[in-house]
């Protein structure tokens, strides 16, 4: 096989044998005043403090795309004529389409809304909740029409709303749940409790599990479990645990999280494999791909910031967190960001889980789960590394598209990358909000000394550096 | 040092470090019908479902190759001239060599004359044995005049039969036994039970052990242990086993099996490491070779093929063979290879190596060894993998050289490879046969779903994909 | 992010995902008299039995280059005019600058100092002890006068003598103290008891330590300590013990040790990581930085190098010492030098982390402390690594510059690598110096066979290659 020239295949070769000397990357410190220092390296990201109005920004120009790149409309997916009249449903009529292809009803949208709710929180600026607005109201406003469509026309997975009108699978229904009850909690879009009760009693009530109650599917062997189901399914079960008070979607919740993980965490590697067969022997090689795990972080985060402390489960949830947050942390690139495959160096760094990992670690610290002495900077550095991910024009690279549960290295390790793949527009949205706060938050003091950043909690004491020279950087 | 540009030296680190977006690969799969879809990669090998068309194709040029270049006449060293008179030994007389040296009595070629009988079960082509039979029937009709030659010269190991009039090691001995045995078995060739007991007596009573019986080597310390010597050894003393019915053949090769695990198989890793020395100190670093491992999968499987099941090793031996194909399974590249030193992933992908857990694994799952949901598509990206070192003209690329145990990484990295080094051949051609059978088998079930491929047991119930839209893929 | 041009990282990835055949590289073993032998390889350093006259040669190079760059003089900072009137102190009076900012009382000229007299010793000339006898001579002629000029002008920091006027941290006392010791131990230079005074005493009395006793700092958290003030504190504590007699400064030496293993050494992985923080919680991503791991080596390898044998912590020490370099040899590079980050395999490959572990495995090889069976060929790979980095004027590239104890994978990986980091200066020279041992070791012999190095403890057996053919290389 000959796909490349020979001689550079040999160079590459030759140059990972060698050693090639320190890389030079693009980036300076500019925190560093000193311009002739030759302790300071160069980056391959913007290694610096990270600079609020730089972060708001990001956000903006990711919201703003968002918000232009989906519309909430009907039209006739035949002749592209808009469709204003609800009266009397036609077989044609869909949602328009995004230019990008993202859908307004799809899971991934949940976590942009979620986002950009976090955002708002974060920032203070309302216009980061336009978007979701618009589109819940726009919901609201086609729900009967699109009932009406499914009852006369029966098309199934064609109808635009078929996610809500008949749900068959945690991704149709448990990020988007979970999203419109946080709109719900925080009064955005009108009242959508007719959807939430179809998303939320797919998911507590409809969706195939294992006879212990874990979440399963019957893809792609029979009996199969995903830890991507942990996102699908956690959140929504604790944020009906927090809209209704009831105990019981609390216990679901902990219980899933608890048996996911008996299943599918490496304890050793701290880390997910990506799925479990039931037809599996024990031992089988595992697979650890990054967006899984980014999945199992946000998972047990969103719950843990619901689930009331006096639960018997929050202690446990809290320590598994903690436990995947050290394995993901150690696992961190030189380029701040993580790899498709978490454990594999050659593998391809993968926005989506990144910005999963980002938002996990900054909120866990914020919330005072983790210290922020080891993992501030972690936070950091990854925030460095995603925001050269984020286009001038609001787009984000390098976010695999979506992916089943496979078998096989080659398959993983090839998943391409697209701007048009919605998984890392939601989290980097929540990794920005949470930095933010990050570079607020009061418990935290950010030390910029002897070319790097180190997160020292308040009260923890006085640093001495008086053995340096008093121009030191 | 600076055998190499500066500046590519600094590019290709930097590319490390800034982790470029997914890779592109010159294959796409033809399995995905739809040309347009952008969840669809590229692949740097050929990622498909294997065709039994292009397998057979493949293994006739690898037997077509290796008989065209594998003469069987006897000539003088010095003027090339033919020898045909065997009635009065000349000194010069030699084996005609090869034309890419590849000895037609070498340990390597026991495997290639193996793997040919494999493919011939599996394909039903008799073709594929009639190298062998040329071979031995060769071998039949020289051995007298050799055996003279030595008698009357003493040309010790430049007597072309030397491995079999006056064998000295498990090289010389044992693979090529278990292939004489396996030919008779299988009613292949002429007679050759002098060769047999030749060999057969070597290994099983005149190799040097361990005081526990453990297969041993005075070099390169004064009292070794090598991970190959699994192979060396341990299928020989199990053919001798099925041949004479005798069970103290299958204990030795049982017990050998126990003990080369317990010095050189590192469980916590599930890898074997090169060899062992008896003036070791306990807590030695490791070499994870390749190519040991794949000896050792080669013996454990070849074993428990003639080891009768009620055997008191039996279960131990499989356990064993299962712990290995995890921990090999776990390492397998991106590209369906494995690497060199196979924990080291910037090491080059060997082929031998892989050809060898190809074969391990997909034997093991057509024996109901391991479970096809794991390991099916494991060893069809491994073959997707090997395919592309298969040349047209039917050599086979990436071999490393013959490598000695040896005590430090820059010896192992930076092994040359040949298409001349005829230990990958025999491993293919086996991996061909097992891949064609494991296509066939009629407990398993393949199933492509969502771009990628799912090997279900058979009678493990239905899958459902009813929430994916009808087009999917 | 696109700074580098797409086709060159698309290629690049490429390369790493098919696995580049073996590499080639500029180098061929000369031990190896065949040059048709197809089964030897190119190597990308160079692979031979070590060369004791070349070692000697590149010896020489890096002390004529330390020399030449590192006047003893004092001048004027503004004038740059020579001071020779040390009757009257200015305050402007400075130690002159050396040519590459190596200073001649930092604690690396310390490493340099004893490497020195370490290749006196191994090469019986006393040339390389010259330059270290002239920079002590210098020692013990200016302190007085900056002493003087300290009383009078309140420089502090900025007093070039300040380390020993006032030393305020181990990098100002510790490696240099432990010089200056050794110097007096073998009658180098003059008496420069005050100022052994003056660091052994804030080694041994002032330093800020955990209340068990760990040498700490505070620095970058109030409560901090560094695995590098293994090397710091302990060998000076070591040689006060040797120069005293008083065992209260080897139970102290030992006690650091244990307690910087208990905090720092990660026993699974047989590495430590760079440091910790009081304020940590218990389980915290690691960075195994290789210099720092280099510290470790050097300080336990100096201790038992003077430790009582009858010493209660002896075994402790070298247990722990074996455990390390077991660690350490494990994560070998194919190049025979270590990587940055000594567990990731995509960081650079650095010097002086390479230089301590070449010098710390031969000298425990020299010493007895670990079997020349297991270590010997990786200190030769290692010293082949290292060769390629002393250039013709003898300088050594690769070095990375001072580094800070940080909190993400960022800051180590994009270290910038310096001929004017002095870190890597004396470690090599004391590698050097124990390869030229080693050769002569008679407990050794170095056996080249079949392409590679099998070093074997002298009475341990002959080894037999009869199998083989005469003239097999």
């Amino acid at each position: 096989m000959k796909p490349f020239p020979q001689l550079l295949a040999g160079l590459a070769a030759a140059s990972l044998l060698l050693g090639a000397a320190q890389a030079e990357g693009p980036y300076r410190n500019p925190d560093n005043k000193n311009p002739k220092d030759v302790s300071e390296g160069t980056y391959p990201i913007p290694y610096k403090m990270p600079v609020a109005a730089e972060i708001t920004d990001a956000l903006h120009r990711i919201r703003a795309h968002m918000d232009a790149a989906t519309p909430t409309r009907v039209i006739n997916k035949k002749t592209g004529a808009p469709i204003t009249d609800f009266g009397k449903p036609v077989a044609d009529a869909v949602f328009e389409p995004s230019a990008g292809d993202y859908g307004i009803m799809v899971y991934e949208m949940g976590l942009v809304s979620s986002g950009l709710m976090q955002v708002a929180a974060a920032t203070g600026d309302k216009s980061f909740t336009a978007m979701t607005e618009r589109h819940y109201k726009f919901f609201g406003e086609t729900l009967p029409y699109f009932r009406a469509q499914e009852k006369q026309f029966k098309l199934e997975r064609n109808n635009s709303f078929a996610r809500f009108l008949d749900p068959r699978s945690l991704d149709d229904a448990g990020s988007m749940c979970a999203a419109l009850m946080r709109a719900r909690h925080n009064k955005i879009g009108p009242d959508l409790s007719a959807m939430i009760a179809s998303c939320g009693d797919w998911v507590a009530n409809k969706q195939f599990r294992l006879t212990d109650g874990t979440l399963a599917r019957k893809r792609p062997q029979a009996v199969s479990l995903w830890a991507d189901d942990m996102y699908m399914g956690i959140p929504a079960l604790a944020e009906m645990g927090r809209m209704t008070g009831e105990r019981k979607y609390f216990d679901d919740a902990v219980n899933n999280v608890l048996n996911m993980s008996r299943y599918m965490f490496d304890a050793k590697e701290g880390i997910y494999t990506h799925g479990w067969h039931e037809n599996l022997q024990d031992d089988a090689p595992k697979f650890y791909w990054a967006r899984a795990n980014g999945w199992a972080v946000l998972a047990m985060s969103d719950l843990l910031d619901v689930l009331p402390k006096d639960h018997p489960g929050y202690p446990k949830v809290l320590a598994q967190l903690r436990a995947t947050l050290k394995g993901v942390a150690q696992r961190q690139s030189g380029a701040g960001l993580w790899h498709q495959m978490i454990d594999r160096n050659d593998s391809y760094l993968e926005t989506s889980a990144s910005a999963m990992f980002v938002y996990g670690i900054a909120h866990a610290i914020n919330q005072g789960w983790i210290s922020p002495t080891t993992y501030g900077s972690i936070a950091q550095a990854g925030w460095a590394g995603l925001s050269t991910k984020i286009t001038a024009k609001g787009e984000i690279e390098g976010i695999c598209v979506g992916t089943t549960l496979a078998g096989d290295q080659t398959y993983y390790y090839n998943r391409p990358t697209s701007v048009h793949a919605l998984h890392g527009y939601g989290p980097t949205l929540m990794a920005g909000a949470e930095m933010l706060k990050l570079l607020k938050n009061p418990n935290v003091n950010i030390e910029y000394k002897v070319r790097t950043y180190h997160y020292q909690p308040k009260g923890s004491g006085a640093t001495d550096y008086r053995e340096h020279p008093k121009d030191h950087p």
